[in-house]
């Protein structure tokens, strides 16, 4: 964009206004909205324009592969791979399809959720594999539905594996990938983006190989819009694979398959289920360490970059899709090592944008769930709109129940033995409570050695910005103030900080300081008395769990605490404390003490009965300083009213 | 707001999210919107409840009444009344109905389109008058329609004076204003305010002062609001009435009618027409000077100064009503030495705001029309709707066409001959064009000794925060640099600056620099040049009469140039860049070339042709530095092309 040449347009009519902008009319209806100017083309773009662009910028970019896991604990994990790998900036995830898994069901563990939550959890741009044989047209159409329903875009195209040896076509059944492809074509016109399978060295089960090319040739005439390739040994197979491909009339971007081998029995099984032969040269290396896992790893790796390399030097490939075996490693150190892992810390809002086509207008959200993404998302994923970025003219429609809560990707990552250790095996009294909120500031391990790794508000740990009050949140923390959220105050720093920053660059960001926590109603007592002075100056709202409520806000109107100006752009304000919102918040975060904590220990039991304690007494605060061009007051607010007290 | 006591609710439930503000349903409908934070409760109230509410502060408050003008020209110079006298900050106008004039009609002289325009384009809270006796109950009803659909929500109800001397009431007809207050009620429910007159002395027809209040309180039974008092002379004349009022259960707000005398025959005339008896100690200080207008003007500002000290005083009087006769000087005196003109130089949006109901809510506006403001209001008055303080989701609707321009309220104020003096009896070229706006910029006389007070672009003379860039801006129009619009760069001001302050106070105001100016195309090549160096800092819309528009704006998203923090609310962002309105301004801009100077000039006339000549063929530019924490960089821009140029 910083080099974009000024182009030429003749205006038709003054009182024409139906915009013109070029993506197409979503982008063009969007061009005179207030709140949500378009931050990003990517959030507009479909996968195949996406690809399409990167390739005529010379921009490389890579792709991961993952299947579903088998249990729901495996499942938290994959997800917290996914934000940790999402990180580096893969253009797409995808998702294979287990037909044997119940793959299109609601389970958390299917590859319909799993796609899901990628998508709209995540913020990742996702596959979703779908095979075809054995299947009957509805069921296949169902699947189709309620992935676009769940906001995916775009569908791999198999046949799967018959069951059986002696498998025979069905007469107007689904016998091959291209049935499918036509069929999505039929039944959702140009809705998905469709990517088939191609394999370099052909199909085991075709005629020949220039059969195979033939068949990849009718999936992609029947409305495929790009190729992904079986996994290969040698870049010249690939490259060979391309040129026939091009030379019979195969147009669209082909992406190699990578494999980064990472262990000795993992190749074998892949190797076994692809019908691959490895060259012995492989093999030669591999059999003499095969019980030598970093040693295999550490080959595969090296394999992997050299190959690559070869690949993108060759000029005919633009992106490499990774298959990672749902693991994180080899894949990490291969694309750093090739340099196209982009950890960028940019991002286009101050929280990660889902994916889902629904959302993608979404630019403000409450302050309360920033160390809970998924929890908002998910309990927002009803709403029907985001007209102003947020919710329409009326007013803010129902937050989802509390019931959701079980969800799985709503629960800690770490097991309960875990979280005894870091939040105490036996409390004995409100102080350990708090000693515990200040090693998790701290990062100091608590009296029995463990580090406080997370909170039941927080998952990770502490974040970098909220680095920058450490200090204060130490000492209140250990005084009974249980801060949960906090931002510092910003005056304008560059969009490209590094700890701050957000949006396009060239632009400045903002924030008010913010402080959320939870203390005894006698501190909220005293801090009562003290906020008289700050008047309007500090906007408060403080809440018990029964719902009473004591605000100095004028009305129900939110109040921006993140803002950001960039150049030819309206104000973008992603972050505001909203009062309504603040009460369906309130609900969720004292429920994390009962669900995530005392539930930890035995019913009656002392510790189980100081929590309970806490949650019936103690009072949600929170605290916005509304002078951001002066130094934060809210650790002024807090001494005085410790002072108060003494 | 600032010494607000924090209030305690109860929260319900916490998916309930219909607000609770305290301003009725409208209000709460509009509190979680996510772009139009609600800047001033003012703008929601009902004229009652705005005067409750002065009540209750103790704060006093004023209003002036105003009758029709005869003449089109003279509805344009009370049009600049209604804003000078607007700024002093009257709770409302109200502008009488002269049932001989046409009062219901479109003439830009009826009472009807000049209340329309009081409410719509001055942003003035209005009553109008309106009278019933010799009326159709249709008519009245059609009349009252029209007020309700052009924005109007107060209604002085009136007999009005029977035509012929030998009145008889009709059956079932309008007889007397209680007729017309029941009449209002049971068509238009609450929709209305309304305000009844009531005489101090009695009514001059009434059988008794006895029988005359009966009658008002009769009135205030049928439904009115509040009392405005006929003119009187001595303050105990009023507070005996009030008390005699109060005396008989007439509880709503009774307002005294004040009248400063300006003169010895409007003093005659209104006396004669109201039936009123001048007292003799004001006949003996007035009959001696009847001829000395400035005597009798600063003798009757001394009257009613000391009368209005005396009701103020009494503790019963809160807010008082001025006769102006539609004139300035003696009541902003009697006001300014009263001490309640409150001439406030913030103003709750950068620009004045409708009072219509329906333009509540808009709070953006493109920056062109920054100096022609009813121009912006008349061009969009047939826009539907405001659900982002501007346009809806889809496009921007269209902007009204330019024939609507011969339309009264959009001429200049000064005639044709004092525009000559200004602008040129005769141009010799382009340079004596330069030498226009030179002298428009400095307030330097031109050459043949006058100065320039208004340009076709702008009808007053140069804004107080345009004299901050008055040296650079004097430099460039020297060269042919033409500019109409511009405004400096402003990193977070306080709220309550006396320039460029806004809004309520405790907040911070921001602008981007901007320059809007006419010039050639030999400049227009240069400044292309200069500006690719500034990249994406510069933003530059570039546009022909033609319509050949050449920008760097990557899409078609407005730019925010003016913007505001407050404490707990959202950011208001009350000024944009927007390039599709632009393309409507620019139809206007370079039609007033021709509409308002060159024909001034004979057809055919060299200076005619010379006008005829720049609007063919000069562009209109506008740039926006986007870097505003930095020192402004246009003019650096500016001086770049010239250097090129050389």
């Amino acid at each position: 964009m910083v080099n974009e040449t000024p182009h030429t347009c003749s205006a038709t009519s003054s009182s024409k206004s139906d915009g013109g902008s070029s993506s197409g009319s979503e982008s063009s209806k969007d061009s005179s909205r207030c709140s949500t100017p378009v931050l990003d083309a990517d959030r507009h773009e479909r996968l195949r324009e996406k690809m399409r662009r990167r390739q005529d910028s010379g921009d490389k970019w890579f792709s991961l592969e993952f299947f579903p896991p088998r249990t729901a604990n495996a499942a938290v994990n994959l997800i917290s791979r996914f934000d940790r790998m999402g990180a580096g900036g893969p253009l797409f995830i995808d998702v294979t399809w287990h037909p044997a898994g119940d793959p299109g069901s609601d389970k958390e563990t299917s590859s319909m959720i799993i796609a899901n939550t990628a998508v709209n959890y995540c913020g990742l741009e996702t596959i979703l594999h779908m095979t075809c044989c054995n299947q009957t047209k509805d069921d296949i159409t169902g699947h189709l539905q309620k992935a676009k329903r769940l906001g995916l875009k775009n569908i791999m195209a198999l046949r799967g594996d018959p069951v059986g040896e002696e498998w025979e076509e069905e007469v107007d059944g689904f016998n091959h990938a291209v049935d499918l492809v036509k069929h999505i074509r039929n039944e959702f016109d140009d809705y998905f983006d469709i990517c088939v399978a191609g394999y370099p060295k052909g199909h085991p089960e075709a005629e020949s190989y220039e059969a195979d090319l033939r068949h990849l040739k009718e999936k992609v005439f029947a409305g495929a819009d790009f190729i992904i390739t079986q996994l290969f040994f040698r870049s010249e197979t690939f490259l060979k694979f391309m040129k026939d491909c091009q030379a019979i009339g195969i147009t669209c971007p082909i992406i190699p398959g990578i494999f980064p081998i990472q262990g000795y029995h993992s190749l074998r099984q892949l190797v076994k289920l692809s019908k691959l032969e490895v060259p012995q040269e492989i093999k030669d290396v591999i059999e003499p360490i095969k019980d030598n896992d970093a040693a295999i790893r550490n080959y595969g790796v090296e394999l992997a970059v050299s190959m690559c390399r070869e690949l993108l030097d060759s000029g005919m490939v633009h992106g490499l899709h990774f298959y990672t075996l749902n693991r994180e490693v080899a894949t990490t150190e291969v694309l750093k090592r090739l340099g196209i892992w982009k950890e960028d810390p940019r991002r286009p809002l101050p929280w990660a944008v889902s994916a889902h086509p629904k959302r993608r207008v979404e630019d403000v959200r409450p302050i309360f769930w920033a160390s809970r993404p998924k929890s908002y998302i998910y309990r927002t994923q009803e709403w029907d709109d985001f007209p102003n970025g947020r919710w329409g003219n009326s007013s803010s429609p129902a937050f989802g129940e509390l019931k959701d809560y079980y969800l799985f990707y709503l629960k800690s990552k770490s097991p309960r033995e875990e979280l005894l250790k870091m939040w105490g095996e036996e409390l004995t009294g409100e102080e350990s409570v708090f000693e515990v909120f200040t090693c998790y500031i701290t990062g100091e391990p608590n009296k029995n050695g463990y580090k406080v790794t997370c909170m039941p508000w927080n998952d990770d740990p502490l974040a970098t910005e909220t680095n920058l009050l450490k200090e204060q949140l130490e000492k209140v923390n250990r005084r009974g103030i249980l801060t949960i959220n906090s931002q510092p105050n910003i005056n304008g720093k560059p969009s490209t900080d590094p700890v701050v920053g957000w949006g396009p660059s060239g632009g400045y960001v903002f924030q008010k300081a913010y402080l959320e926590f939870f203390t005894s109603s006698e501190i909220v007592t005293a801090l009562l008395k003290v906020l008289k002075k700050y008047e309007l100056r500090v906007n408060y709202h403080i809440v018990n769990v029964k719902g009473q409520n004591i605000t100095n806000a004028p009305d129900l109107q939110p109040n921006a605490v993140t803002w950001g100006i960039f150049p030819g752009r309206e104000i973008i304000q992603p972050t505001v404390v909203d009062p309504v919102s603040f009460l369906s918040w309130k609900d969720e975060a004292f429920a994390l003490w009962i669900e995530q904590w005392a539930k930890l220990y035995e019913e009656e039991s002392p510790s189980r009965m100081i929590i309970q304690y806490i949650h019936d007494n103690y009072y949600l605060v929170n605290l916005v300083d509304n002078d951001f061009p002066l130094e934060n007051c809210l650790w002024q607010v807090v001494d005085d009213t410790f002072e108060l007290l003494n």
